[in-house]
């Protein structure tokens, strides 16, 4: 698994932690709906101020969402 | 300090760490001394797929790279 199939996995498990649905934590984010789900199925080579604003609306550390376990 | 600058001061310490000039870094990493000098000095918006690559030239965790602390 990439790094990118690996974070988008991370973000999908973390915002169903949560009880969201993707509309609400790309409103949150700051980002556009259809661009997280392709993020949750690995499709989108994220780069770090995007991944910033995920972390934060999802109040996890950036590096938690690259963890492979 | 924005997640971008942390992960330029990250690089930047764990290649001390092993020892190496940018140029043997970016060789590993397989991306260009002149890149690799922006991204350590925070002016790189990097995407995870070179996140990746630098993190497997540095024998580092991706997550760790993205580290406060």
């Amino acid at each position: 698994m990439t790094l990118i199939e690996t974070f988008g996995r991370n973000v999908r498990q973390a915002r169903k932690d949560k009880g969201w649905t993707q509309e609400q934590l790309a409103f949150e984010a700051g980002v556009k709906r259809a661009y997280l789900s392709e993020v949750e199925n690995g499709q989108r080579n994220v780069s770090l101020d995007v991944v910033e604003k995920l972390a934060k609306a999802l109040g996890a550390e950036p590096g938690a969402l690259m963890d492979q376990a």
